[in-house]
């Protein structure tokens, strides 16, 4: 039984156990929790952790600065004009305890004909009623009003609230942007220093400005983006950012006709810029109060999530904050690979599932607890065992696991695995059998971020492409984000042995118009004509504009037939049998994309037709191609939703397309992988399931042994 | 047994049954068909029709006149630049046979760098090895050549000669677009009248510009496209057009970048223009001809099909052409309505299946071609009792159908049916209950083709909206073709009820871009708000350009989530009960739409859920619902194939939309429908089912009477 990175939560009159739990886990911190308070003997047990709020908790302060409250440019539904005085009910659909109507920041305002995108400066407030009045509207036009509001109840708060039936006072909010505020929060951070003297870590939850969580008149959600910028809309940020730059953010900058510059954007020029400077205004800010913490010997750590907008943890000015930590709920690999990844903090924490919570700690549960626990755990393992978490630790009421014995116990046995884990890893880097790069419009900001929304919850029209970095975080590949912009700059970094293009067209996850750069194109194509590897997944390199949808349809030998090139025979509608899917009988290709179909020299591996199939052309769907390009090769398929085979299909298909061998370092078994750590010389075959598996292991240098693994088991070889 | 309005193809040694036969099917024309000869006492048999051809069959004429070979342009395959110089063999991937390079207008070629859309003009072609050599090229850039052919060996005969193994001569082309040929076709067509005075009917077949047909280097059918142009690209034209327009049509506006301007394309003005120009032309030279069948005692007949390029029935200059007759085809219902329409003609005639070929009569087959028989004409049926064309007739060997005796006498009994439908119409307008206008961006020109490829081939992009037509030429409703322009220009006509548009986004059919116009979008919603229905396939008023895909999602209710606004919650997934889905259990969407949802106030008649379905919100997928807008309502639907049951849900939905009642001149079960022809007072309730169908009929005042309809049985009722 080993010792240390591992966090428990504690609560005030819990203690008698908590020691026995506390030495089974192996715990070396504590922390509270929402709703629990820290008990009295709490540094016996030790390092505490303490949550701390900047720009909520203090109503007082939010009471006494209401002109320093929180805003937002919220857009207003759309109404149509029947004569030509129209009045618009602003507010309608939003919650009046969340937003007040910001009047002091009219100017700021726009009232939008929405029919014709055009400005409308024809238009009154009605302060008394909450209502925009629009003269010469033009009938059977729809109209919007942008107005800018302030946030007078923390989103976070308000879904707690609710959720809960809470009757406690609502948490205004205040923005350090505004003078007073900026001088209060640093006060602040000085005189809880001195409050807290058990505190070891400050733990942030979080900083600035909360992700957009709008709720709607029934106190539901109506608007939720956990990238979203929308909460940074503040006069003084907006005007500073004109001042330095020339340019003037407006109202519709921020509503985005109702997208709220949405994560599946691909952002503009313009809001890039400016996600920029708040970035810098957050980073300066909480750098300062992180100098409080640090001159009061206490660490920094950060909560990813809640008010986390504007640190952007792989940004440029990440920094600047000067963090000890991070920590962040573990969904799955990617959002390990996510924390795991974060440069200049001296840790990483995870917290793992499930919460100690009463929905899932009830009576006669314990089944249900110890299976949730282990399938979270073996998700996350496959990325620790590339990249590990420094540590690890669980959320809630310690009391209610306490009451699951064999939950319990399992956690031990996680816990001393991960330290074994950690210790064989011991910060080397893995064997990587090739380099992949993720081609978005993001990039390197976005890391293990640029297929998902919110962190890991599950979207209908992001689950296809999230399976391939789910799938990535597991495998022995070196990983890099890459931007557009990087190609369009520097070109493709010279040890990128794949490229991968994924999403639906138009969204910054394929990258939309960035397909009609003639750069990017030529050095894509250069890059696979000498023998890179391409994989495309959904709707690859797509945008309007030209005969072909997909723009390197001659890289990938596939197209989306958008209707305009169904005159044109398609012969190439036979399945081939391939390497790639040698085997594999079932495909899983999520949401799938139609209308696909191959070009003359392409191989097909699967492909679908409809009962209504009649004629040998112009029908079939292609759902998997291969083609060669000059010294490199493609591989395309219309969807990668995560599962074991799809993770192993992909894998097959990186070192095909790279033109490496597959059999090193390599587990046969789907359910099984093999990761090998050439420093300690150790390769671990890992079963990730519940179930005995046979496989055949292959070391570096291909030589083969057949293996039996336990469940969930992790088999350690030393390489001779 | 009744007499006349039939054609029967007769053959030169096949004359002793053909006498019964004829007698018994009420024969009052015989015709020739292709690979037959007429008997030398055939004008004892009635009428007298004979093909014609005119820019084919006369091989030494165009061995005279090569330089009058009709031209296309031809795109080239894509070539990749591997260095500064590149030589494209531009007649890679065509048939030798059909084109040769024309490089006496090579300064009309064109080569275009299609990863930047540019022309590039360095460089030139060698006529030894038909190449084209670019210099500087740029490396990764795909380049093409749009070069002019002459076409020589007709297109139509090239397929039959290919698919029967023909060995006769390879017939040329030539174009009276050329002065020599101009000359020619009118000294010929005097001639041929001279030397066929038995002849009482010239079947053109067809005129001047076959439809595009390209074939590849195999043999096999490249491109196809019954809508097609790409044949007229004659330089005497192209110049006489810039002469008359300012405007110079250049490769790439007939090339298209490989679309040849594809039905499904939006047309642009300047290809509308040049078809205009076409048009005109082909008119009046084909007028010429039709003045000197006249003169010589003969009518003219058009076959629709072939070589009808530029005679666009339902155009501005069809009758210039001064014909008497057309003749087509019979697929199905809006074939018949597409023939039946037609202006400007004495008489419409429907050649009906199945053909009499070897491929149908073979023996023990004669069951099958029964079959055939009968669901070509109950297809048929239902848009004659609408609209009925004039005359039917058969093609091929009636030596071969002689041999099934039971197929002899079901024709005998079908062309009985044929006439009492005639005459019970007379000419006279059918009850209707509505008028539905068909709202694409060919609006009128191409009634009845609008959402068809080629002569109703099945295509799996259209034949989810081809469905539409299908179901309407047999529905008692009036129909108007409508484009975007008439609406720009007149607005949406006084005596509309209710409005479609149907299409794929983007496409001719839904009509793209048209929908950024805000004229466009007024008129539409205040037609609707006044009281209009609305009724939206696939993704109508569909284009990327706002938050919302569907431009009038407001009218619809329902909207496209193209990825952009995923993060707004969607409450709208409940399925509810409706008069238009009462008592349906299944549903046929054809190729449906994915991502479609539903706005708050809409009513979701049908929805889908994944089983990935986890969250009660932005997943769904809604594929029918209704909505209120004004005193309108809308309807919306994924797709809709034909069927009895879309047809029939088409025909509610149309009433529901309308405000009309449904149960008036109505007949309750599906496979049934009824008529009403207000002049003769008679009800003509149809059995579409080769099954016995119980339903109830309604009159025009609602009152209900049980029936029980024989197989395909037409119950006359005469109204009291």
């Amino acid at each position: 039984m080993s010792k240390g990175r591992f966090t428990i939560p504690v609560e005030e009159n819990f203690t008698k156990e908590l020691q026995g739990i506390a030495k089974l886990w192996g715990a070396d911190a504590v922390r509270d929790c929402d709703g629990t308070r820290l008990p009295k003997d709490v540094k016996k047990y030790g390092k505490v952790y303490n949550t701390y709020f900047v720009v909520r908790g203090d109503n007082e302060w939010g009471r006494k600065h209401p002109e320093e409250a929180q805003r937002i440019f919220l857009l207003s539904e759309r109404n149509l004009a029947l004569s030509e005085t129209l009045e618009i009910s602003f507010m309608k659909g939003f919650l009046a305890d969340e937003f007040a109507p910001d009047y002091g920041n009219l100017a700021r305002w726009e009232v939008t004909d929405r029919t014709t995108g055009e400005l409308v400066t024809d238009w009154e407030a009605d302060r008394e009623r909450d209502v925009v009045r629009i003269r010469n509207a033009v009938r059977m036009h729809e109209y919007t009003v942008s107005f800018m509001a302030r946030i007078t109840w923390h989103p976070v708060q308000i879904y707690n609230y609710l959720t809960n039936n809470w009757t406690c006072e609502k948490q205004l909010t205040y923005d350090p942007a505004f003078p007073n505020t900026a001088e209060y929060i640093k006060r602040h951070m000085q005189q809880w220093c001195e409050e807290n003297p058990d505190t070891d870590v400050v733990r942030f939850t979080t900083f600035l400005y909360q992700f957009t969580l709008i709720f709607n008149e029934l106190g539901k959600e109506k608007f939720v983006e956990w990238f979203g910028y929308a909460q940074t809309a503040n006069p003084v940020l907006i005007d500073g950012f004109e001042k330095e730059t020339g340019i003037k953010m407006r109202a519709e900058d921020f509503v985005d006709g109702g997208c709220y510059n949405s994560a599946f954007r691909c952002p503009s020029e313009k809001f890039r810029k400016y996600m920029d400077y708040v970035c810098r205004f957050v980073s300066k800010t909480i750098g300062e109060l992180v100098d409080i913490c640090h001159k009061n010997g206490k660490e920094a750590m950060m909560f990813l999530g809640d008010d986390w907008i504007g640190s952007e943890p792989y940004g440029d000015t990440f920094k600047d904050m000067h963090l000890d930590a991070v920590v962040g709920s573990v969904g799955g690999g990617v959002t390990v690979r996510m924390l795991s990844e974060i440069p200049h903090v001296k840790y990483h924490e995870g917290r793992f599932l499930p919460y100690f919570f009463p929905d899932t700690f009830f009576d006669g549960n314990e089944g249900s607890a110890v299976a949730e626990l282990n399938r979270n755990w073996l998700t996350a393992r496959r990325a620790i065992m590339r990249k590990p978490l420094d540590r690890m630790g669980f959320g809630g009421y310690l009391s209610l696991a306490a009451k699951f014995p064999s939950f319990v116990s399992r956690v031990a046995e996680i816990a001393d695995e991960f330290r074994t884990i950690y210790d064989a890893i011991d910060n080397k880097k893995p064997y990587c059998t090739l380099k992949v790069a993720l081609l978005n419009a993001w990039g390197k900001k976005r890391s293990w971020m640029s297929h998902m929304i919110a962190h890991e919850l599950w979207y209908q029209s992001a689950y296809s492409y999230q399976g391939i970095l789910e799938s990535i975080s597991g495998l022995p590949v070196d990983v890099e984000f890459l931007s557009f912009d990087d190609i369009r700059e520097k070109g493709i970094p010279s040890d990128v042995d794949v490229i991968i293009n994924a999403g639906d067209a138009y969204t910054s996850f394929s990258g939309g118009e960035n397909w009609l750069d003639e750069k990017i194109l030529t050095r894509v194509r250069e890059f696979v004509y000498g023998g890179g590897g391409f994989i495309g997944i959904g709707e690859p390199t797509a945008v309007r504009g030209d005969r072909r949808y997909f723009r390197l349809a001659d890289v990938m030998g596939v197209d989306e037939e958008i209707g305009f090139t169904l005159s044109e025979d398609k012969y190439n509608i036979r399945k081939v049998e391939h390497e790639l899917t040698a085997g594999m009988t079932s495909f899983d290709y999520g949401e799938d994309k139609k209308n696909i179909y191959a070009l003359p020299g392409a191989k097909v591996l699967d492909i679908v037709f409809s009962d209504r199939f009649k004629r040998d052309v112009n029908v079939g769907e292609v759902k998997m191609a291969v083609n060669d390009y000059g010294k490199g090769r493609s591989f395309y398929i219309t969807g990668l939703p995560y599962s074991s085979e799809n993770s192993r299909l992909l894998y097959k298909a990186l070192c095909w397309t790279a033109g490496k061998p597959l059999e090193r370092a390599y587990s046969s078994n789907v359910r099984t992988e093999c990761n090998y750590y050439p420093a300690s010389k150790k390769y671990a075959v890992v079963n990730n399931s519940p179930e005995e598996q046979k496989t055949d292991f292959y070391d570096v240098n291909g030589k083969k042994t057949e293996l039996t693994l336990r469940p969930m088991e992790i088999r350690w070889i030393e390489s001779k």
